[in-house]
């Protein structure tokens, strides 16, 4: 009887898993492989359970191999084996399903050999939201932060070799060579400051007095500069899905293309999954909603409404009636453009005809719900 | 004699408590409450003086509890018991009420029983100014962010697996297992540093000097982010406080939208309490104020002048008169708008009708006061 | 025959110090008196040359008692003793003269006594430049900064309550009371970390660990917050200075408000000292200026041309002439306005009358110079 | 047969080294000999190769000596010997190559002499990118930075005080002298926090958190002030260097002054090698490129195109088509000119002619490869 559930299931798995995206099981893998990993360097643990903790790790590891063996076939079906192999997703997925086999064959101790494990993390690096606009951010900035790194660079031999020179005599021990000196440095210098090797001579924490402070000025202008870049990425970022959906909404149409950069710079899109509440009754409401795609549900007394692809609600607050009147929730999921408040003032003084259509659609439903 | 004073401050007193605001007192019996319980862990203070302590102590929570129960007796009243102990305020009011009877209930020794008091702290949380500002940066920002931190776990773990890796046979100590390596690499990463765990095989502080470098890219990441939604929301949050005031002076009222929407954007909203001073004579100028709410009184040799809702002052500062004609001192709690001299000039530039309005107040007045 | 040099020496110096601003030899006497006392808690510094130290530090009070005593008699002249004795700066002068010999009075031992020299750095706050513009930051910004303070105290305290409570029993010598914890908690909240106090038990590094992660968003948010602060203030302030010296070119004189206010933005003011070289021959040039008040000489060959208020030069580089052509060099203090190259394009686009009269005056020094 | 080959390479790095760039060879002694002296000061490393250790590091040092010659050499002839050697550049050349042997020669040991060797570091850096953005950042936000610095002295000097007065009696070890709790202040400051110095006392503890609160405050200013600084000048950067070369593109030639201001505004330069593949067929485009110089190669089914100087490519995913439909690579150094989509459409329905014109040559390009 189990056999006609599990099929499509496994035969649904099986596509998720070869169109390359992280499927909810192996998220799952990743989370419990890389905990009981570290729960088996622990000796208390590891002693009195260690078949368990075996166990999971083995079957987490049958699970990458068998979805790496899964990719392999779907890659092989469109003759696309080389370059999927090649690519950054295919060397991890590789990576994370022979490196502990291959140590153990290597011949690496067992509770060594589970240390690879971790590498399973790396397979969540291509799911991390918002990865490919903080790459863009390094990419765009990445002259001035070189710079900065080459800054830091040189403090560090500058001031590990001054304090070299300085302490040596007196701490032959910790200051003895300069990759020492240079260990302090990389510590004094990021701030960390562990106190293990520390300058006592007066000339000597001056120095360090000095690549404390420089310390601070490097990781001001390494933040400037993130901030900075961060803060043009996130701008454009926005304004490129946002245009995508403006374009949607038949609403917008109307307008010419200096009027839709307007509205597309005012815009903030919103991703939501089916059965979110949007709006609930009652509540203080300071923006309204254009769906860009999917369905949403209006709870009006007596019948409930639904609005689709195009459509735009929570207008009133907008109009003077701050209170929400009604609950709204996703019936799919759906992507909805918001418009604030302080921007739909300024739209409505720069185009309004745009105000016009929405007032009267507003008056529109307020008599239809009479 | 005393009863007749007592009973109407009373009846405020719960009137204000059911209003759910923290009141006066609410903010003492913490502050005092926290106090006092930090005091009872310290032996020389509790053993001197514990009847002291202990009396304070229940004194607090017998506020909180009669606290809570004025707040559910208000609640029944209209029906709503339920709704206010499932809103955060209502869970947080039971917690500080019962918390400390209840651990006391289940055998807790008395000086562990009221370290549960730090819980009245949380009582504090809601009356936070700007919290929901900051709550907003940190939805609208939260992709990033939580991109962020993905990526300072990713560190944390593949940096704590290496040194382990690295340090275990010559530390086996306090890199034995990995997470001893975990809490090593913490304390690094956020450049904390605290110097128990230290790597000192070269390789090991190699690994752990890209883990600190790594620590100031994800601060500043972290710092950058921040900064920008924060930018956003500040320009957001001012409009919306200063379009509602906007709209009640007057004054304003024969602009279109475009030039209040301009107007808006210039004008900052400052909330005064009564007698307080905004203008010295003799100070130098550089703003004027509209007063959207409230009242003040223009102190002019031989007279008093009072102005009040949609009246402007101060104005002379920015018509070339450098030097405050006049003090200028609210009588109730007000609203001011304050215009600075450099949008005054921009908005002259913009709206010369505007300018002329006051301009020929300023000048009537001069006349008057002549 | 030193009588008549040192007589209008001396009384420059009281007129200067009476006009309450720092004179020349306060700002050394504050610099060699903290330093002294610095060397006066130095034992060896002390026994070998003790005469000379204090010696030294009884010749700067005697400076700072005198100084005291010329501005009480200049205000008491005018009549406003008690206004300069209530005022920040005649609070500071009081302290600074009379700290130490009143601690001297009440019996504190000699080198005790002098400690409180320290307090003659407060002097120099007055004169920091750009103070008034971090106040003003700080000020527009207390509210969220308030709130990030309140969060942090906030933490502070959960987290230390949690740390004693698991590690009391572990190490009851550094966590067995509340206020030690309160002392763990602020060096790691802070990132700080010095290592004294270190939770051991597994719950109280994860508390710990929490902590440290808060701390680093604590950060994030308070530079954030500065930094939006601190952009737009400089914007302001930026305008102020500006708009005040456009005022004096006549140049700028014969264009409407809104191009006034457009120009404003664009410049930018440079206030330098007399003989100062503004622009070297033969330098890459990428800004054009124009003299607000001051003098200038520009080095022609086998003529020096002089230009004072309203002129302006280096306008070559703009019109696509890169090199610059002569040396010029200020004569006088002058406030210059800078026009960056940048800025000079989007003007000339906006306002191409005013681009029209650059380029005729450059046409004719060219032809003039030939 | 090796002289022909060698004298024609020797003549060309000696007319590159006399340009006074920093050679190939130059930035690799640079790199292998602060390395080699880094090693010299390891005991096992020494004593097992220390022939070879030496001979590289003479070997650098001549290279240098050697590179100081010529360039003295070619200044000599173009009679510029001395505002050489008293440039940074001659200077810093100077100093790499007779430290050492000054060390030598004044009786140092040989292994403190070449200590100075870490000073090579320094010729590298007039190459690094970016450095004089970041020099006139702080140069422009310089009159905040010094308040900051002031404010951070101040705290700095009253801290220390007032701990050394708190903890002398407890720990005059550490504590005995204000020199010492200086040391401590700094550390603390910085939020470095060794730890090798730690107040102990509670009102030392207390004024301790202060002193830490106040360094995040500090670090807080001192981020937001070079946060604004850098934002400003990248914007300014960036207009500067794109002007130059729109300016060479015939395409835009035709437009207004106001029209190229804005074209600039939106467009990113970037400077690529030969062979770089600029776009790879299928990819997901979102921009497209201007040649300002250079040459490109587009690589059609069946042909290659050769695109070079105000030639524009990629336009294709701007108009719709969202896959990239050819490889392109550059064949020499290329400046290039990005327009984001953003950009497009702003561009578009600002100035609808340029559109045109794009449109029109995608259309015929279109045409012509079918």
């Amino acid at each position: 009887m189990s056999k006609p559930i599990i099929v499509p299931v496994l035969a649904q798995f099986m596509t998720a898993t070869a169109g390359r995206n992280m499927t909810a099981p192996a998220y799952a893998a990743v989370v419990v492989g890389v905990l009981t990993m570290v729960l088996l360097t622990v000796n208390p643990a590891y002693e009195t359970a260690h078949h368990w903790v075996q166990g999971v790790l083995w079957a987490c590891l049958t699970f990458f191999v068998f979805e790496w063996l899964i990719r392999i076939r779907y890659a092989a079906m469109s003759h696309r084996t080389l370059s999927y192999l090649m690519s950054f997703r295919g060397l991890v997925d590789t990576a994370c399903a022979f490196a502990v086999p291959l140590a153990l064959a290597f011949g690496a101790q067992l509770r060594t050999a589970w240390l690879l494990a971790v590498l399973w993390l790396v397979k969540v690096v291509p799911g991390i939201p918002g990865l490919r606009q903080l790459r863009r951010v390094l990419v765009l900035e990445s002259r001035p932060l070189l710079s900065v790194l080459l800054i830091f660079l040189l403090i560090l031999f500058l001031g590990s070799v001054a304090v070299h020179f300085l302490e040596r005599d007196v701490q032959p021990q910790t200051f003895g060579n300069v990759p020492s000196a240079l260990w302090w440095a990389v510590v004094t210098l990021t701030t960390t400051g562990y106190g293990d090797v520390v300058p006592v001579t007066p000339l000597g924490r001056l120095v360090a007095a000095l690549v404390m402070i420089s310390g601070l000025g490097v990781f001001g202008l390494w933040t400037g500069i993130l901030a900075t870049g961060f803060a043009a990425e996130t701008r454009r970022d926005n304004f490129l899905r946002t245009w995508e959906s403006v374009s949607k909404v038949p609403f917008f149409a109307s307008l010419g293309p200096s009027a839709i950069a307007d509205v597309t710079h005012m815009l903030r899109t919103m991703d939501l999954p089916a059965r979110t509440m949007i709006i609930r009754k009652g509540q203080q409401g300071d923006c309204m909603y254009f769906i860009a795609s999917g369905e949403v549900e209006v709870d009006l007394p007596g019948k409930k409404v639904t609005l689709a692809d195009g459509a735009f609600f929570g207008e009133m607050a907008l109009l003077g009636n701050n209170r929400r009147g009604a609950n709204v929730i996703t019936t799919k999921v759906s992507r909805l453009l918001v418009l604030d408040l302080v921007d739909f003032r300024l739209l409505m003084a720069r185009h309004p005809d745009l105000a016009q259509t929405i007032d009267a659609e507003a008056r529109r439903r307020e008599l239809e719900n009479k």
